[in-house]
């Protein structure tokens, strides 16, 4: 499968859309969060204003400052950690009597994304940013660079400050051995992502990816960033794999949701066992170890959070709420496996799943949110 | 009328896109130009040659070359262009013992643009330039920027190489004489955009806008350019205005074909009154005249040619075909004033009306070729 092909939030604006399921906050909607990103988002905006002020309290601060949002996805949302970014730049120089710089942003994300989504909103964008600040404000042009961030992206020395919400924990690929046919393959019975119940080959074989993917991330970055260039990075984290741990992340329900329609004869066992996310929750010691084993970066501040699978200021029932706001993210990847399954009737058991397991656990993830600064 | 949010190619790949209804060649079907524009871009390849050829005889030609094509339309011909730029630059690197640069590309049109469907052909063009050329090649980033180019898109001094083909004779607004309800307004009588039997007052309401945003496009890219940056512009140009003239535009027959449609009482007389398409194909002399009085830029070469309404490589009669090209370019616009007309019948009765203009005359349309450099 090819990942950046097929991996993209719902587009457009119908009522099964990214932009209809993400409240003002959640912009990048991640699998797991729901919308109790906006409480991530809300946690590590501390962290982003830290962050820049430390950019511009050294004397050679960029007149031109160059931004990159990694993992952008599509809707209005996406534009609110842009003007997030620059009302903190704006404050930080408000404070220090200097001109704000001219700010080139980039949104990324894979080029199946809907960036015209985001560009339609664009025009209102800048015109509300224009009669905030004062025709002495920027400007601030927002450009488009779609593709991989598992890779290049920018020219070398190009940009200041790099962020990246809720995106980390997509890998690049599905692990090869856990598709390949040949006789060594592993099978992840019943999941359809590491679980607490996968055996321990299966999470081998994502933490390996992960590691290749996070150092090629890290390295790619290096090379695209000017020495001194600030970067903050919130992925949601995991402590799957520790014994102690028996709570379920949704990509385990999902799993036994369609488990269940295997069993019902609905779906063929063979197809389920075929199918793995391109995703893996690193733990904090596995984000440590790679940031400080490829080298380019300082750990500034590391923290983490818990965050509820919350819903807020949606009609429906917390299950449905939740159901929802995954199949904003996750249906492309679904529907391009499962051709001839049914979505609604999947997402409505999924969502009866999701409030079953409401009802006896609170329904909560980390977020690890992590500021560098390039050496 | 808000010309950024309505004026955009046709999007997706149905039968009335933008993108299955020009060739290869035709990236950017201007109004009157339909598929002639092969023609067009195919007369204009040398002077693009010339000027990248140029650029790197200097000695300190950019290691990173930024390069703007501003309008470049939707579809898997936008990155045509990119391609014969890029194939230009390696040429000339390879002839001179030299090494190609990185090439940083900004794909540039209105917000309203399809950028999706330019974007889902990239990961494939990225990967045949990529093997074509050889890992030691490049990198070439692809990026978007969308918004008005009769503004500022870049920070100050930014960009080495700007194009623009087929795109400047799109004015950023209708004049406002023609759509002011006060007393003096000029009535375009039967006609949709200048034409030669349109009052004075109406050719020098539309050259103004013509001036002002030439002006406007000129100074916002000289100061996005480099010094000894180079621009080449492809204009669809005019020798209306002159007495000589009897010869008809696309927009002319439009204009025709909307006018019976309110003799057939199809369209309210003062509906058509009120539509005015944001379209001025300048002479040679007005384009010289702003150039010089602006200021900015030196003009290198100057060349016109002469265009025929072509249509080669699609079924049907050249009537139909070259309807149907327009109908990619203009339906946006149309269907936004005429909101409850049939556009079927609108694009059928105007198949008839240019195939019985075709059978008395040519059909030609001139383009101005014109190469800068930023002083």
């Amino acid at each position: 499968m090819e990942m950046e092909q097929v991996l993209h939030m719902n587009g457009g604006d119908g009522k099964t859309s990214y932009a209809n399921n993400s409240t003002i906050q959640v912009r990048s909607v991640p699998l797991t969060l729901f919308l109790g990103h906006k409480q991530g988002m809300h946690k590590a905006k501390p962290m982003l204003e830290d962050s820049i002020k430390m950019l511009y309290s050294s004397n050679n601060f960029p007149k031109c400052l160059k931004i990159a949002d990694l993992g952008c996805s599509s809707g209005p949302n996406t534009l609110s950690l842009v003007r997030e970014i620059v009302d903190a730049v704006d404050e930080t120089c408000r404070c220090s009597d200097r001109k704000a710089p001219v700010f080139q942003v980039f949104l990324n994300d894979l080029p199946g994304n809907d960036f015209n989504a985001v560009f339609r909103s664009l025009p209102s964008f800048t015109a509300s940013l224009m009669e905030e600040k004062g025709s002495n404000f920027g400007p601030c042009f927002v450009a488009a660079m779609p593709g991989s961030f598992y890779g290049r992206l920018f020219p070398n020395g190009f940009l200041h400050f790099v962020h990246s919400s809720y995106s980390l924990h997509w890998r690049s690929r599905v692990p090869e051995r856990l598709v390949s046919e040949s006789a060594g393959a592993v099978v992840n019975k019943g999941n359809i992502c590491m679980a607490n119940n996968s055996p321990h080959d299966v999470h081998k074989a994502y933490l390996d990816v992960f590691d290749t993917d996070f150092k090629l991330f890290l390295r790619s970055r290096s090379e695209e960033m000017v020495p001194g260039g600030h970067m903050v990075l919130t992925v949601v984290g995991s402590g799957i794999g520790t014994p102690s741990s028996k709570t379920c992340t949704v990509w385990e329900l999902m799993g036994m949701t369609l488990y269940d329609m295997v069993l019902e004869g609905l779906i063929e066992e063979a197809k389920l066992d075929g199918f793995n996310l391109p995703y893996y929750a690193p733990t904090c010691e596995e984000v440590k170890r790679v940031i400080q084993s490829e080298g380019s970066f300082k750990i500034r501040r590391f923290e983490t959070y818990k965050i509820d699978w919350d819903v807020n200021g949606k009609n429906g029932t917390r299950g449905e709420n939740v159901a929802r706001n995954i199949r904003a993210v996750a249906e492309s990847l679904l529907g391009n496996h499962f051709t001839n399954l049914n979505m609604d009737d999947l997402f409505e058991r999924f969502a009866k799943k999701i409030a079953d397991y409401l009802e006896k656990e609170r329904g909560q993830c980390t977020t690890i949110a992590v500021s560098l600064i390039k050496a």
